[in-house]
């Protein structure tokens, strides 16, 4: 399955844990694994606390500090550090089901990075039964 | 499986390779799957140098360099450097088992990620007895 | 399955995504699950755009920046900087493989990341029929 995000500023974090959680109780799969994976090189997802939105602007404020915005870049479309936060927080995550839901800590969330919008982009939403010992 | 971990400092990286082989051990596993997942927003899992315990205080010093303790960050509970950090190193990790153990490289451990402690913390130890071609 | 892989700098990424679906064609697993696994403590694997080369000395170049060379480290080997950009990018990806072929998004690309090189690598390349819903 494929979640559409639509993002609205340059860089930005959205949570997604209900649209995935939607999507899983849709699968019908009660028990199982979740992978989310971006097939984006400007974005990327990650898991981190969904109670305080002053997390996510923590979190892209730093991003920010880390990787330069004006650089010696030799990637002549202007969006490299975009390509660096991405590969820094990475394409994808895995997350056990259980009771058709996703199986986070009490403040986790799931969050689509955008390092290069706004834009529409896409999440790969892959569900298995696969069982766990 | 959930594996309790408890932590002594404020960062800290603690290694629980033997930890997660001992559950495997138990779980009479013999080829598949472990998936390790931290089920916190500010700690994390990762894999590294085992041997030389500099290995872990040197990745401590780089993290506490890259992200500031103090900046202008909005997340109230003055614990915002935690959740960055957690997000640069992830909340899990996926390694293949062969014959009860976990197939590391000869110097990788892993080792449970601190960054906000000291606490009690879990990880959530998944073993599948998933075959690979 | 075993990639070797020959690094020729001392910090490099090399573009190991054909080398992956030729070993993805030769398992006969139509679809399923292809698992990286870097069994190194100064290396890692890392997705992001294999159209434009300038994109991977871009990474390289912010991560020379962020992780210094020359620190108050401890470990005497003298290579912590690779340690610390290895946990940084992490040690595996996880990616579906559809009709023989990796599910990369239009630019992505697989780069095996050496940071302490020239050396000869492993990457292990896992490959498993498992079925999403």
């Amino acid at each position: 399955m494929i979640l559409s995000v639509k993002t609205r500023e340059k860089t930005e974090l959205i949570d997604i844990t209900s649209d995935i959680n939607q999507l899983i109780k849709k699968s019908g799969v009660d028990q199982g694994l979740c992978m989310l994976y971006v097939p984006h090189t400007t974005a990327a997802v990650t898991i981190n606390e969904s109670a305080d939105p002053s997390v996510k602007s923590d979190i892209l404020m730093v991003l920010n500090q880390i990787v330069p915005w004006e650089a010696n870049y030799r990637h002549l479309e202007g969006n490299s550090p975009a390509h660096v936060k991405s590969s820094l927080m990475g394409p994808s995550e895995l997350i056990t089901i259980e009771n058709r839901r996703l199986v986070l800590g009490t403040w986790q969330g799931i969050f689509f990075c955008e390092f290069d919008g706004p834009r529409t982009r896409k999440v790969h939403v892959r569900i298995s039964d696969e069982h766990f010992v």
